[in-house]
């Protein structure tokens, strides 16, 4: 790790006084970045889950985007972001990017600067495990341990930050991050002009806030919908109140990836244009999952389960008939096959 | 069970004294039949995979077929076949089709005869595992227990068609179900032309039969590739003897969907056809199944990772350079979720 240079500030988007609003405008900017340098994921179909749900089910297949989650689309655009405007400056590429999270996102963000050639650092927990830290350190990325307290994390990658003289990039508060997420939903447009409602699964709400700016800017008509886990129902319960509601205490879930709140700037677009919060239960989240295995032979991990369980739920049978084509993101696939052993757990096979 | 008409001659496509030799036609005739009865499989690509393998690879995904196997196109072709020759004749339906398969075949025929309206009688050892059983089940067939043995199988599917005038369906010996395996090879010519080879595994070799006369009628420079278990060789073996030489005692494998051995209609389109069968060891198939799984989020069942492992083995190195974009058929996906102890067996993570 570098001194931090003198007279250099660090930079941080993580907390921004008065954040600018993502629009329109800033996915099809980051749909014009990642264009040619991500795949584009596949929509799938499944006869069997469309008739369990009595509605026909599109799958957005973000567990094969680069690094086995849509998190490289926010990350890469976040990067290239930052590229361009130190070339436009005229200056030297960025010193370094730098976050927090032993999940997809630092598996991300570390593929994104290895691709730029800007040297990453990721706060990882001690505790994580080590199949994940591996897949960081696999893109070159260096691992910053901390411990496994929000506070450590925090201090640590401010740390950080301060000696390299590197970048923040929040895994969902960034508006770069949420804009990148975001190009999932002009796939799907493009892929499925049929469909009438998409459904999210929400942590940070990056993703959500994202895809709900672009639908809504393009397709009014089509439905937004957040997916969560009931034991981690911040998003479910800020809306209710009409206010930002984090969790100060989260209980566990087998949906790890969406564990987090959301935060200050994807509260509002979620508080203006997600139409519906769905929370499952932890027995719904692993049937779906399942499910998914079973029927459609993907490899979801339990996170993209979470969508799944939603639309599978009585609850969603209050949805009007005429929302039909129903897309379900599957935001990702980093199942850490070791501990597969909650699959056997079930009381009894899926259906 | 209904009693034999008397005056009917069963009929049965398994072991037929002069077979007709399958051609382009009959693959061909297959495509028509299946095109607007069965979804087209995706080819998916792999980054991590291609570089492991130092070539480009391209998965051609029949694990999210229909029933979750590839099997379907031929029990499909076979079925509507009959059907349409009872209308040529001005008949009725067929009175019923019968095999014997506890696997993807005896789903696949179930589904088949479901979707035509006809009943189907699937001949099951007793042991055969509750879920494949379901499966089969769930298709509307009639399961008709034997003893695990070839003998009672055979002696008991005979005894079937004997009493319901029914039509044997032989799961890789039948010409028609060659014939409908082998759409495979057109829609990978059709969704790659620049494709040099096709890896496809090989157990009763129906699938490569179909495969292989319809790539090299179309494109006889592409090679076709037989990959097998090295504990079941019995394709290899007739290769290097230049006679069909089966596997009288085999051992066991992982690879359950392949233990069969290639039978006389398939063995001389495989002997004439067929560029070179590479064997895999049980540990080689383990860890290229668990690489899919963890690289590519797809479940496909021990099976199909016996073409993966051909192609990432040393073995492999000794084909030409210029052989550089390599199809793999990943023929399916019926895993037993249950079974998955032998994942975390294994010595170490893939790779």
């Amino acid at each position: 790790m570098r001194a931090r240079p003198r007279g250099r500030r660090p930079r941080s988007t993580e907390h921004m006084a008065a954040p600018p609003r993502l629009a329109l405008a800033h996915v099809r900017a980051a749909e014009g970045r990642l264009r040619h340098r991500l795949p584009r994921t596949p929509l799938l179909t499944s006869r069997s889950l469309s008739r369990l749900a009595g509605r026909r089910l599109l799958f957005k297949c973000e567990l094969f985007q680069r690094t086995g989650s849509f998190k490289i689309r926010g990350a890469l655009n976040a990067v290239r972001s930052l590229v361009e405007e130190s070339e436009r400056a005229g200056g030297a590429l960025p010193r370094a990017v730098v976050t927090h999270s032993s999940g997809n996102h630092g598996q991300a963000l570390a593929c994104a600067a290895q691709a730029e050639g800007i040297p990453a650092y990721i706060v990882v927990p001690r505790t994580a495990p080590h199949c994940k830290q591996a897949a960081i350190r696999s893109y070159g990325a260096t691992l910053v341990p901390c411990e496994p307290s929000d506070k450590s994390r925090a201090e640590t990658a401010a740390r950080v930050v301060q000696e390299t003289g590197g970048v923040m990039v929040h895994p969902n508060q960034e508006l770069a991050v949420m804009a990148g997420q975001g190009t999932i939903a002009l796939e799907v447009l493009e892929q499925a002009p049929e469909v009438n409602a998409v459904v999210v699964p929400v942590g940070g709400g990056g993703m959500i806030a994202g895809i709900a700016v672009a639908i809504k800017a393009l397709r009014p008509d089509v439905k937004v919908f957040a997916a969560e886990p009931r034991n981690v129902d911040d998003c479910y319960q800020s809306k209710v109140r009409g206010e930002l509601t984090p969790n100060l205490h989260p209980l566990d879930t087998i949906a790890d990836a969406v564990k987090t709140s959301i935060g200050p700037n994807t509260w509002p677009i979620i508080r203006d244009l997600v139409d519906d919060v769905l929370t499952v239960s932890e027995e719904e989240i692993k049937q779906a999952t399942r499910l998914v295995w079973e029927r459609m032979k993907l490899l979801i991990e339990p996170t993209a389960g979470v969508g799944v369980a939603a639309v599978l739920s009585e609850q969603f049978q209050a949805v009007p008939r005429d929302v039909e084509n129903v897309c379900i993101v599957l935001c990702g696939g980093n199942v850490d096959l070791s501990s597969l052993t909650w699959l056997t757990d079930l009381p009894g096979k899926a259906e």
